[in-house]
Formats: structure tokens, sequence, C-alpha cells
């Protein structure tokens, strides 16, 4: 019925949990909004898209070539968390307890998917250790079976390099995603890591 | 963490029904997402706050200053429904029955509330009525006590004009907001709308 409308409920219909009722609550609910308030949010929007980009180290978002807490000093640089996704970085930090550094990978191996070992940063992680010579990788993947599966796959990796790869302990709940997981599961999962000897399992 | 993304998360977070937890997986989403279409996101936005404004004649949203149901020759320009808010006209529109006209009161009275007559548009709807001499008035409002209160107000101030005033069949959930209301219901509730004939209630 009107254009620049229908296009913003369109627009608002491609976010995730956004149906076409939720996307018109949202358009009008900002139709009624100051035009600055209105404003700004497309630009905060706009901002994180552009300015945002990939740490070279970790491949976690950062402002920076460099995130955050590549460059900290007060970080254990010598432990890296090897997680999926770069939000699983959040939720690990939100429990405030990992004083190591990360490693996101882009997802886990699901090769029914197409997702075999070239599409994630796994070689990448055996440049960076061979380089950086850590102490520790913690594996901080969710229980899904594909995860399993990449973590096995890590170990072998690294089978010939003298490091210890432990990973979260199996305190995970089976099959669900590491973001949805709380603190205190979380926090346990961190405490119990083990570590994975490749062969003998 | 990272400021950009706080930024835009917190802007996220001010749209209704949106907690921090689905701020972050729409900010994580966006991300993700090609450039060009994050930005047509964004653009969708700041053009519909932009480019839409209210038709001079009926008060709904519109590209232009007269709206295209206010346009229409082949819409009843002689039945004017009117509705609390602009939003009520996309739900009667849907049902696909109506052919009159609308006028967008802006709300519903609520003295309680600070929401007073002046506050509405019905000195509008006195002078709109006076000019052009529809032959009816559709109130179209949901069940709230105050919307009663309001469509008794309104049929006041016609008393002395020669004009049928209906309102729709109280078919209506009672306390349920128009815009939740399902289409067979709101479908009826057009069909059976009855007279207010003011004081012989």
């Amino acid at each position: 019925m009107i254009k620049v409308l229908e296009d913003l409920v369109d627009a608002l219909s491609t976010l995730p949990a956004i149906g076409k009722k939720s996307a018109w609550r949202l358009a009008v609910h900002l139709m009624e909004r100051p035009k600055d308030e209105v404003a700004s949010l497309a630009d905060a929007i706009l901002r994180a898209r552009e300015e945002l980009t990939r740490c070279k180290r970790c491949f976690s978002y950062s402002e920076k070539e460099i995130c955050p807490v590549c460059e900290s000093s007060s970080r254990d640089q010598r432990c890296i968390c090897v997680v999926e996704k770069a939000i699983d970085i959040f939720a690990i930090e939100k429990v405030g307890r990992y004083r190591g550094v990360y490693h996101v990978l882009g997802g886990v191996l699901s090769p029914l998917n197409g997702i075999t070992a070239d599409k994630l940063k796994l070689k990448e992680l055996k440049d960076r250790v061979i380089l950086e010579n850590p102490g520790e990788i913690i594996i901080g993947f969710g229980g899904s079976a594909d995860a399993e599966t990449t973590a096995l796959y890590i170990a072998r990796i690294f089978r010939d390099i003298d490091i210890k790869i432990t990973r979260l302990a199996r305190g995970m709940p089976a099959g669900m995603e590491l973001e949805y997981v709380d603190q205190l599961t979380l926090s346990q999962a961190l405490n119990e890591r083990t570590e994975i000897t490749y062969g003998n399992e």
C-alpha cells in the first residue's frame, strides 16, 4: 500500500526470528519515534558493519587489525581457546573467568553441509601454533556430534607437536549451541576441561 | 568490549520486544551478512522515517500529502472509518472487505493518562465531517473501556448533525487491541456494525 513502509517491513523480515507481523510492529514503532533516534539506529547498523572487521590473529570481531583481547598484556597469550563462532567469545567473556586468548574457527566440520577443513580457520590455527608455540589449546565447542569430530580432528593436527590440548568438560548439554548455555554450566565446563589424547580414547 | 558492536546492541535493544540477548543475536546476524544487504536495511529504516508523512486528510501514513486510500476513486469517500492508530488501517485493509476511507484519531480518550480530546484528531474529524458531509462514520476501535467512552464521545459530537454513526459489532474480544484481532473476527465485526444512538442506550 505504501512503498517505503513495505520496503522497510520486507527488510526487517530478513532478520532472524522476525516474522512479517513482528516486522510490521517494529516498522510502525520506528515511524512513531523521533527522527534522530531512528537515524542513530540506522547509523549504528551501518557503522558496525562498516567498521567492524576481523582480528588478523584470532578472527574475532575487532575495530582494529588486532582485537583488544589479543593486544592485552593482562591476558595469557599462550593459552588459546578455539571457538566455533565469534559470538561464543562473548558468552565466555561474560563468565569472566577465562584469561587466555581465542581462535575463531568459523564453524565446525560438517562434510554433508559442505563445511570441509579448508572452509575453516584450521590451517591458520596450525600456522599460529607453530609460530607462537602456546602452552595449551582449549577446544571450546558446543556438544554437537560435528563439534566432537572437529575436536578430534584438531587433536590429530597437533599429534606431532608438543602441546597440551584440552576441551571443555562434558558438562555441556548435548546438542545445545554454546551461546545458549547458562553461565554456571559454562564456568564448570571451563574448570573441568579434560585433555584429549589422540588415539587412546 | 568492542564499541561499535555494543552501540549497535544498545540501539537494537530500544526496539519493542527486543531484549539484550535478541539484540546480540540480531547484531551478530547483521555482521555476518553482506555489506550491501546491511546497508539496504539501514537505508530502508532511514527512508521510511524520512519520507513517510501523515495524510493531511485522514492522518494515516502516506508518502504524499494525500494517501492512496483518500485519493482512490474506487473507495467510498463518503464512509469514514475512525481508527485509533494508523496500524489499525493495515489490519482492516488485510480483511479486504472495507471500501470506505479512514480517519486516524491518534489514540482514544484516557484523561488519567493525559490523553484529552485536544490531544486527538477529534476537531479535525468534526471539521472534516462538516466539510465533506459523509453518509456514515464507522467507529473502528478495539474493545477497551477508554475506546467505548471515546465512541460515545464521538457520537455526542455529532448529535446535532444528520449522519449515521456505527461501530464495529461487539464481537470484538474485550480488552484486546484491534491490531491483534484475527481476520474472521474483524470481518464479522465489520459486517455486524451497529448504530450508536446517543442518549437512549
